[in-house]
């Protein structure tokens, strides 16, 4: 089964409570791959990037099995770049630099041999991307996920509530629920997102783990409790790319399968935030993924016993 | 096996964002009473009132098994009165009155009736008082768990951190946990504290669950997700409660057996919080607490497959 992943390809630098970084690689898509190719190939990119992104970074994500056809690269100009800086609780952090550079003019083509994809990992880009992504596949695939944010939300809701239509699963953190519903309770702005389009609908909530919605079920998968979230740049780009690579390995979209699928995502982002960047996702082996789901999996165990 | 709760009996006037009541009866000790009596008899409380306490609501918690040989009823004084307004997201509140009436004497007695109970749950209260429990029990109880709060930090920390070093358990929110140590991360600040005294830790982090911690072992329950939270009033002893509830029927202190206990003790809290004050802990059934506790094994049941 072949998964596609739309996304970006970029720089980032990134300070933290524990230090900081110069220019190293990221972008949803580069986490997205790092995550999915453990579980599933080929993981099909679909990005853009300047002449300034590193041939090894490439060949690296090659030998993992994701194929870069549908990578477009621009000669003499740069690829995106973001800088910022997490505050103690890890949870905020203030941009300070963003230079859009190649993504101001990102109009994803598919090439023909990612067509027949049964999976779609659909990153963060404004709605109208997203949208054309989905009417350029000749085939539909059997799920498609969708990542957005706030920004959207604010200067482009009524795109994004065209794209809501055409997809099957929206991944958004808790903040962002609540700002596409106006609503408080999560259960209730599940109900509400899912009657805008989407089936399935999963909330992040950081360190306190992750909702997993569909219908009147519910699944809450737990967060790893870690001494240290030494840099969380990318984590719920990981957890998404844990997610859909369970799921096209398995070709199953069974919400029992589901719930698998998103403890392999919490597991996934749990060794993201270890170290800078994707740096702690080029080291893990398969042995150290079936050692923490194995932890996860110990972390909620339990019996009842009725009263 | 027997249960010693000590802790407050009061009145309450809450304000939420679905309504407010005027004064009702409240206090840690009542809803530890509440919950913990579904599972074991006798809960043998130690509290003390003013005359105004209604007989009709000392005859319903005798009537589940609780015993009040131990609240102190002082003639011509008024009972502990608390009344507070809840902000839209529930986490936070702000106290509109406090006033302390018979509590300013609280100088607990421990009924001899009392003498050689199993378990001891030492609710919020000056820790000076905490410890004077401890001490006037002849034998020590298997488990001592106890709850805090900031205040306790802020003037009586000295205190505080002498009381720990007599207990097994303590109760905590995340915030406290993260004032008692300094530390941010949870996990650390477990390790700081099962250092100063006890061998086991609870965290509670409100809707997104809890966290048992002993030795290396850690264990995540988790919130049930609610449309509504009515009414936090009481939450959090009602959890500590149906924990030490649990633990009192089974006798058992294991890790394992602690596990069930937690879920045990968040699907009374999740009853708690649907009424004002304990007006559901009141009105539930064994079934309804069974079926509660089916919801829990669901909402974080899964299997996992390794890669």
């Amino acid at each position: 089964m072949s998964l596609i992943t739309v996304g970006t390809m970029a720089f980032d630098a990134i300070e933290t409570p524990f230090g900081k970084t110069e220019k190293i690689i990221g972008g949803s898509a580069v986490y997205v791959a790092y995550a999915a190719s453990n579980f599933v190939k080929p993981v099909q990119q679909i990005s853009i990037i300047g002449d300034d992104f590193p041939e090894e970074e490439m060949a690296d994500l090659r030998s993992r099995g994701v194929h870069l056809d549908g990578v477009e690269i621009i000669q003499g100009k740069k690829s995106f770049f973001w800088s910022g800086r997490y505050h103690e609780d890890m949870n905020s952090r203030d941009t300070l630099v963003t230079e859009l550079n190649v993504l101001a003019d990102f109009d994803p083509k598919i090439p023909d041999s990612y067509q027949g994809a049964e999976f779609l990992m659909l990153g963060n880009l404004a709605p109208k991307i997203q949208l054309n992504v989905i009417q350029e596949l000749k085939q539909r695939p059997k799920l498609i996920a969708m990542d957005t944010m706030n920004f959207w939300m604010d200067i482009a809701m009524p795109e994004l509530k065209i794209v809501l239509k055409y997809i099957d699963m929206l991944i958004v953190n808790d903040a962002e629920a609540r700002q596409l519903t106006g609503m408080f309770s999560l259960v209730k702005a599940a109900k509400s997102i899912m009657a805008m389009g989407p089936k399935f609908l999963i909330i992040k909530k950081g360190e306190h783990g992750a909702l997993l919605f569909h219908g009147d079920d519910v699944f809450y998968a737990p967060a790893l409790p870690l001494e240290d979230v030494f840099d969380p740049t990318g984590a719920g780009d990981t957890f998404a790319g844990g997610f859909m690579g369970h799921i096209a390995k398995t070709g199953d979209i069974s919400f029992e399968n589901m719930k698998r699928g998103i403890i392999v995502g919490s597991a996934m982002a749990s060794f993201c935030v270890e170290k800078f960047g994707p740096t702690r996702l080029k080291e893990i082996t398969a042995d150290d993924i079936n050692t923490r789901l194995q932890q996860f999996k110990n972390l909620v165990s339990f019996d009842i016993e009725l009263v």
